[in-house]
Order: C-alpha cells, then sequence, then structure tokens
C-alpha cells in the first residue's frame, strides 16, 4: 500500500532517532533499531531512584499533563551541582517557579530567574555555587567502565576494542569529533576526552588526559552568570537544538532528558532579551519538581538504559555509523556521538 | 544590575547561535557576532529572489502571522529537484495543503501526504523523481568558490588558505567530520567533501572525490519512499533537531530555512506512525508557497549572506571555534560544520 510506503520514507532514520519499538524482519538488514530490540535483558541498566528528577509542568492548553524526566548525572562528573539539585528538589524550591526562557535551536530554561518581575525564593542552606571543575583526569574512567578492560593509561588495551571493529572507518565512526581527542561513552552517558597519545595527536587546549561530559540535543546544563561563577543548578537549561558542544568544559552538565523532551522543545519562543519571555505571564508554570527516590513507590517511573559497555552497544554504534539497508543506500561511515543516542527506556517497555 | 548579569548568563553563544546584532565593545574579546557586525557590506551577497520561497502557514492559534522563508540550494548541488520545487511553486500547488509530520529532534514535512485521508493534487506537468545524483564530482566546485583559489585538484593549493590559521586546532576546526574527509563552504551553503589527498587519507566509502549538500539545522530536504525513489520535491522536511547527517547522500538536500524554522519546529509533535498527525484537524494549514521572484515588488522579502568566500567568514570560523571572552574559558579548539551558521540577515538589517 501506497500509504505504508510513504509512511516508510524516512523510517529506518526515523526509529533510530526515535529509538522506536518497531522490529525489522528477520530477513531485514540490521538497523540500530532492530540491534536494541534484540539486545539481551542483561545489556539494560537501571537508573536509581535517586538519579531521576520529575519534573511537572502544568498542564498544556489543552489539560494534557507535561511531565519531563530528567536522568542526572553519575560520577564522577559534576557531582557537586548534582548534589544541589538533589537539595534543592528535596526542598521543593522549584515548585510553582516556571520555564522563562526558550530559544529556537538552543535552550528553553527555567528555575527562579533573575531581575524585575521574577521572586524566587531563598536557596537551601549549603546551596552555593560550586568551584569551576568541569573535568576530571581521564584516568578516573579509562577504566573497564570507558568500552575497554585496558590498564589506565594503557592506550593500545584502551582501544583495543574499537579495532576489531572493520576498518578505519568504524574507528573514525566512533572517534572523531572536532571538540575532542575522542569520544567515548561512561556509564551510559558520551563523554569527550583529550588524550596525548591518541593517532591524531590533536592538541587539547587546556591539558592532556582529561575527560568531560558533552552537550548533546536534550542535555540539562547549569545556567550561569559570567566566568568564574558556575551556577548552582537551581537555574537549568535543556539543549532543544543542535548540540552546542562549545559550551562543554565551559558549564556543568548535570544530566539529560528521557522523556518529555517535547514539552521543553516546543514552546513557544521567548521574544525578550536572549529569548527569556517578555512577562511572566507567557512563562510555563512548574507545578513540582521530585527526584523518583522521594516519591511513593508505585508511582515512580523506572527507566533502563542500553549499557553503553555491552556488546550490544557496540553493534548498535557499528551500525549505525554504517547504515546500509532498504532506505539507505550510502553508509555514512562514521557517526557523530551526539547522533549515537544511548538508548532508554521505561522498565517493561518492549 | 544583576538582572543583565544573569541575562547574559549564555549571551555570547546565545548571540553566536542567533547571528543577533548586538556587538561587542570595542575593548572586549572579538565574538562571533562582533565579527559579522564589523563586516564590511562588500562581504554580504544578496540571495536571488528566484532563489526564496516564501511559504505562509495559517496564522497561529493567537492570530499571528507565520511565515517560514527558504533558500533554494545553489548549483551545481540538487538542481533537479530545485527546478521541480520552482515548478510546484509557480503552479500554487501547495496551496491549500499542510504540514502532517513533526517528530521531536528530527523534522517537520510538509506537502500533499500519502494514503488515507490524503488527497493531494495531481503533480504538474514535467514533476517527476528525478534520477539519484546526490553527489557531484568535488571539481566541480573546487575553484574560487570553496575558499580556496587552488586549482582542481590540487590538495595543497586547496588548503592553504586554511593553513595560513593560527595552529592544526584551525585546521582541525575547520576540516573534523565525522561524515566527510573535510567539510567546506560553496555559496554559503556547507558541503561535505570525499578526497582521497586528506591529511588523513580517511576513505570515503563510494568514491574519491565528490561533494555534497549537507543536512544541519533548518535545513530543508526532498522526502522519499525506500531506495532508488528520489522523490520529486512535493513532499519537503525541515530539521528540527540535531544534524541528522546520516541523511547525507541518501536525499537530496534542496534548501535551508533562513527565517521563521520556529513556526515549524514548535509544532506539536505528531502522535502517529512516524510521527504523521494522526488526523489532518490536527495538520497546520499552508495557505501560500510563492517564489518571492513571483511576489509583487514591494513585497518581496529580501536577504543577504555572508560571503564564505570573505575575510569575515574566515574570521568568523576562526573565532567560533575558540571562544575565549567573557564567557568562554575553555576554547573548543574546534567546531562542528552545522555549528558553523553562515549568518544571513534582511537587506537593511545591522
Amino acid at each position: 500500500m501506497r500509504k505504508h510506503q510513504f509512511a516508510a520514507a524516512l523510517a529506518p532514520a526515523l526509529l533510530a532517532a526515535l529509538s522506536a519499538p518497531l522490529g525489522a524482519q528477520e530477513t531485514e538488514a540490521p538497523t540500530p533499531t532492530s540491534i536494541v530490540k534484540a539486545a539481551p535483558e542483561s545489556d539494560w541498566k537501571q537508573i536509581a531512584a535517586e538519579d531521576l528528577l520529575v519534573m511537572d509542568l502544568a498542564p498544556d492548553a489543552g489539560g494534557e499533563p507535561r511531565r519531563v524526566v530528567i536522568q542526572l548525572m553519575p560520577g564522577p562528573f559534576s557531582q557537586p551541582w548534582v548534589e544541589n539539585i538533589r537539595t534543592l528538589a528535596r526542598a521543593h524550591w522549584w515548585d510553582g517557579l516556571s520555564v522563562y526562557r526558550a530559544v529556537d535551536n538552543w535552550v528553553a530554561q527555567w528555575g527562579g530567574g533573575e531581575g524585575e518581575g521574577f521572586n524566587p525564593p531563598a536557596l537551601p542552606e549549603g546551596v552555593v555555587s560550586p568551584v569551576r571543575d568541569y573535568t576530571i583526569p581521564a584516568d578516573r574512567i579509562l577504566t573497564p567502565r570507558v568500552w575497554t578492560n585496558g590498564a589506565v593509561g594503557d592506550f593500545e588495551q584502551a582501544v583495543a576494542p574499537f579495532r576489531t571493529m572493520k576498518a578505519d572507518a568504524i574507528w573514525t565512526a566512533r572517534m572523531t569529533d572536532p571538540y575532542a581527542s575522542f569520544y567515548a561513552f561512561a556509564d551510559g552517558f558520551p563523554v569527550g576526552l583529550g588524550l596525548t597519545a591518541t593517532p591524531d595527536r590533536r592538541p587539547v587546549p587546556h591539558g592532556p588526559d582529561l575527560a568531560w561530559p558533552l552537550h548533546c540535543y536534550g542535555s540539562v546544563g547549569v545556567a550561569r552568570d559570567l566566568a568564574p561563577d558556575t551556577g548552582t543548578g537551581s537555574e537549568l537549561y535543556a539543549v532543544i537544538g543542535h548540540a552546542p558542544r562549545q559550551l562543554d568544559r565551559n558549564i556543568a552538565v548535570v544530566g539529560r532528558v528521557i522523556e518529555g523532551i517535547e514539552h521543553l522543545s516546543t514552546l513557544p519562543r521567548g521574544t525578550g532579551g536572549y529569548g527569556v519571555y517578555e512577562t511572566r505571564e507567557e512563562d510555563t508554570p512548574i507545578v513540582s519538581v521530585r527526584l523518583a527516590s522521594e516519591m511513593p513507590e508505585a508511582e515512580r517511573p523506572e527507566f533502563v538504559y542500553l549499557d553503553t559497555a555491552s556488546e550490544s552497544f557496540a553493534r548498535y554504534a557499528q551500525v549505525s555509523a554504517n547504515r546500509s539497508d532498504a532506505f539507505y543506500t550510502v553508509p555514512a561511515g562514521g557517526i557523530d556521538v551526539c547522533n549515537l543516542k544511548v538508548p532508554v527506556k521505561r522498565v517493561g517497555e518492549d
């Protein structure tokens, strides 16, 4: 039927983009979706309830609920801000505040705001702007947690898993990045690595052997004033456009939206300075922000992500970088780290 | 004033993202915005009226007009589809049709649709699906039109302009790309190049020495069925998320949205298969699509873009890849091609 043909026009890519649960037929070429669907249960890892931030916005114009679920960044990255965020959530600090800024192809931002028209409550005790520490020594993650069993600092061992992939294109696919020596994944999050021992020995401006979290679509970061201020985490933004990677190492990345990003990405864009809404009436009210661990157990949302150290994820990456199926006739031979989206799903979802 | 400080929190990046006209003070470090603002008038090139497609959507819920302006892809790229699009516009073929699909972090799509509930008019005579030809021989653009005066095929000459930039970081900044040997700009549009003589001699899957247009945020492409169909251009999409570069060389890119992308990016996401709205009532009606060249002269929108072969653009690229100012303390040392947005503004705009 032509309709289905038409619907399939962008389908393989669409499915990849959405990690949608439709599987390919056995006889069809593998797609990122079919690989994710075939991943054994043991390759999925549960996200801890204290790492889930549940933000309920006011219902939309049609009365529909708007829930945004954020997975907080695991250690060792950005933990001082993540701790602030947990403190703010436990204090119900965001309840009654708003999403007050939206800029196309950039960010939607929420919290208490600042300046005329804003009147945020005092911050809970202990919530202060942490010292600037956006990167960590790479040897803190260059362990089995980064696609490798290599010893810390042993580059040959560290990259061995990549070398088992087919052809240079895969190597490049995995690691070429304009903003880092190469990229990798740690505990389900994409990270940049600045290493001295990379094949291209690409210089990293601020010291070798560092690792840092990345700004991709859906990433949540800590808004701040001019440097050296680092923000507290009370004002947060989510990326709703092309990955603004130039913010990496300049801002604390504290997590990512794993459900409900459309409630932020479809908001009207602000027409005031820097995309802040001109009046508070245009803001979207926040009803509540809770850690899942503080919600009654029966109400807690539960999610799993595909273990980025698993064979399934390696295969997913390989196929994503080399799409070759009924729709794609020219494999890219590479993939941008932010297009290699870590699959996340609700517990029990197919 | 704290308010201004706060508003400035993401300001330099924000300005870059929006190509906003606010200039930096003389005493401040140069920013992408300050360089664009300082570009002489001779560095701006007018977009021909026959290269502007003006799509008026039905007014929004508040009665506000919604105009989307698209710049069509200049030759030698994608011209058979661009010609189809001009024919469709002259026939007023899209008038009364709709935006019928929106997928978060992916695309918004419009045209006549296909299948149950859709009833598109017949295509004008001569509008057929062109043969698949998504790439061109690189020597068709390896001329002064791509940041170079080098002879065709002379790589050393071709890359000489890059080498006059400071440090390897700039080289990398300009050209590192997971999806191509390197990237460049041709007549204001980003292009991928697959060359055999690149420094990294990165293999290009489908033949050396090719050039092709890219999918970035705002890019407009031709929806199609499964390969080898290539689509006609009657069904178009605009990218409203992170650049889906895996579509490069698999779909015809025919232009980019230069004004009004927010009228597409904020549309509710479709809940039917592949993000198609479940009912036609959810569609956004298209009032009209016109080539600017067919509009009365007084009503034609007029735009200029920053010549990508100009010294201003080279400087803009250099500073964009190495932000170092009151907000950014860690220069990236590189930039993704889709973050190096070609500045476009209305004629007469500051």
